[in-house]
């Protein structure tokens, strides 16, 4: 995507194919820092600090992890212990990311089909490299079947601005390219449409703020921060077209889970008739849940996270209290969006209605 | 109300019946810190720079301000237009604030109908006691008559604790005691109900955080903070039995104006079956306005109260920029949720239906 008219993707290999570059995310949207990554303990910091966040990025991260740790083995032959030693380590820098221990295992099969240390080191690159496109492409047909939905709305507008709103980052940042929910936004703005995003700010992180803002002014996109309390207000007045938001995991039944407040958002677009739609790949899909409400578990994380805003003053990034210091918070983190209130999934393989038998005409190799 | 122990109110006369005393609320939470109002000056500075907010308090600062004027008269006599042009300056310190205007001519009313000097300072003096115990007073009764609708609930659990959530601050600090949304609560609590609270953090200014969650707290009514983004899903896991907020301007229709995210959560609250409840002196209706959707005008404010968060950090109060620096950002102040959504309005006559009928049930003279 563009950052200041350069191309760029949020992790790649470096020209002599021993250094792997990432932006360092915990510093935007004041600083941007690109990171060198040499070693397993270098790529094993950047996934438990957070310098990368989003599953498709922690994935392809674990992924080029592992083709570090076969370029530093110790002595001339790459032993089999040590690279499971490592693999382990790596898998453990973020335990309940599923894309993760996806990721190494991918680049794990790959070398364990080789012999030679020099075609291990090969089959390992190969194999991260291919991870990245499988993602990078997932991503651009998203964009192109979510394309079409903005298209049509422009027509139907005789070309005016098209509105989305988002919540939280299901951008470019949190994949390789395109983005889930942005990946429809940059196709059409890429094609020419006239499209206009609205970002959620999304507390407590404030990952559109942050984030998406960020990126999309990057890219060039026209965009207007709001809060996360005035979605009810524009889509009631006409201001908004279209909703499209990512997922953490979508129920085959067609409940989504997703970051807190999306809830609020769908029951606001379905009240005003505004089409709610989730971009996913379909490695989102929870096969085997079918009572996203009660059977997805809701994570509670550090009521710190809402007590205190991270952000940069005169003397530089500080951190602020903003309640009593003795006042409790509770940071409940996802919410789960009833399936009946969305319009539509925008997956790799085309749109679907939210319902188990249209999202299995898609993936047939589910029944 | 209660602060560490002690009663308090939002502004009173001092002993020596010379000072009006207020609470600095801009430093809310993070210092409390008591102001002398001693000239017209002082009390159009409180008003104008905020240290006093919400309609009813910043009446009756503007009562006082008069009788400022009064006290700090200049020679033996009261000149009238000395006084005349001095309730022009208090009434401008907040030209929209109808409250303001409004308590200022009732403190003038009384004036005019002495001759004497000490007369006219003891007139001025009655009137703003009086326009104080009044909206006392209100706020009282709908703490009464919403008290009934928490015992209920709490018969119904048995006595298990009810949980309630608000929006924005319509507490005692809004007003003089009690407030309007939060008057049911401390009713309840000082009667000995189990009762919690859920304070929406209220962004962009974050009045839930600052203001709800230390009054609530100085009272010693237990509560936690949420973003606003959690009530969706809170109440769809049953933990909310009675939503209560309070209301800017509320049509004769039932339509609500509220502080911005109030429809959100009414959705919410009707989706889950929640009762969801206004609390409002009579005064807040707009007995000429039916539709309140196309008629309410919704202020726009200053972006940059998104743009940047207040707070604390080591080196003492800041505010920090949370955006990219050229992000844009749009301020929607308010937002208003439909009557068929509102379960009924707490007055200080009683409890009503969300219908124009209902309504002039309770307020016959305004047929």
């Amino acid at each position: 995507m563009k950052v200041d008219g350069q191309d760029i993707r949020t992790i790649w290999l470096d020209k002599d194919k021993t250094v792997v570059k990432i932006i360092d995310q915990r510093k935007l949207p004041h600083e941007f820092v690109i990171v060198d990554l040499k070693t397993v303990d270098d790529a094993i910091t950047a996934i438990k600090d957070m310098y990368v966040r989003g599953a498709p990025l922690i994935g392809v991260t674990g992924a080029y992890a592992v083709y570090l740790a076969t370029l530093n083995a110790p002595g001339a032959h790459i032993d089999p212990d040590y690279l499971a030693t490592e693999a382990d380590r790596i898998k453990a820098a973020r335990p309940t990311a599923v894309n993760l221990s996806w990721g190494v295992e991918q680049v794990m099969s790959a070398i364990a089909r080789q012999t030679e240390s020099e075609k291990k080191i090969e089959a390992a690159r190969i194999a991260a490299g291919a991870i990245t496109e499988q993602e990078v492409e997932n991503c651009r047909k998203i964009g192109e079947h979510g394309r079409s939905l903005i298209e049509q709305i422009s027509r139907q507008k005789s070309g005016k601005t098209v509105n989305v709103l988002t919540h939280c980052n299901a951008g470019w940042l949190a994949c390789i390219e395109h983005g889930t929910a942005t990946a429809p936004i940059y196709a059409a703005f890429d094609h020419g449409l006239d499209v206009h995003v609205w970002v959620d700010e999304t507390r407590p992180l404030n990952q559109g703020t942050r984030l998406t803002a960020w990126e999309l002014g990057k890219h060039g996109v026209k965009h207007t921060i709001i809060t996360d309390n005035a979605g009810g207000h524009i889509m009631q007045h006409g201001m908004v077209d279209i909703v499209i938001v990512g997922t953490d995991r979508t129920a085959v039944s067609g409940d989504v889970a997703n970051k807190i407040g999306t809830y609020l958002k769908a029951l606001a677009a379905w009240e005003n008739h505004v089409p709610f739609y989730v971009a996913l790949p379909s490695s989102t899909f929870d096969w085997n849940i079918k009572d996203g409400i009660n059977a997805i578990p809701i994570e509670e994380r550090d009521p710190d996270e809402i007590r205190y805003v991270q952000g940069v003053d005169h003397n530089g990034a500080t951190s602020v209290l903003i309640c009593p210091p003795d006042s409790p918070a509770a940071n409940f983190a996802f919410d789960v969006t009833p399936a009946r209130y969305v319009k539509g999934f925008i997956t790799e393989r085309g749109i679907c209605k939210a319902t188990e038998e249209d999202i299995k005409r898609l993936f047939p190799e589910k029944e």
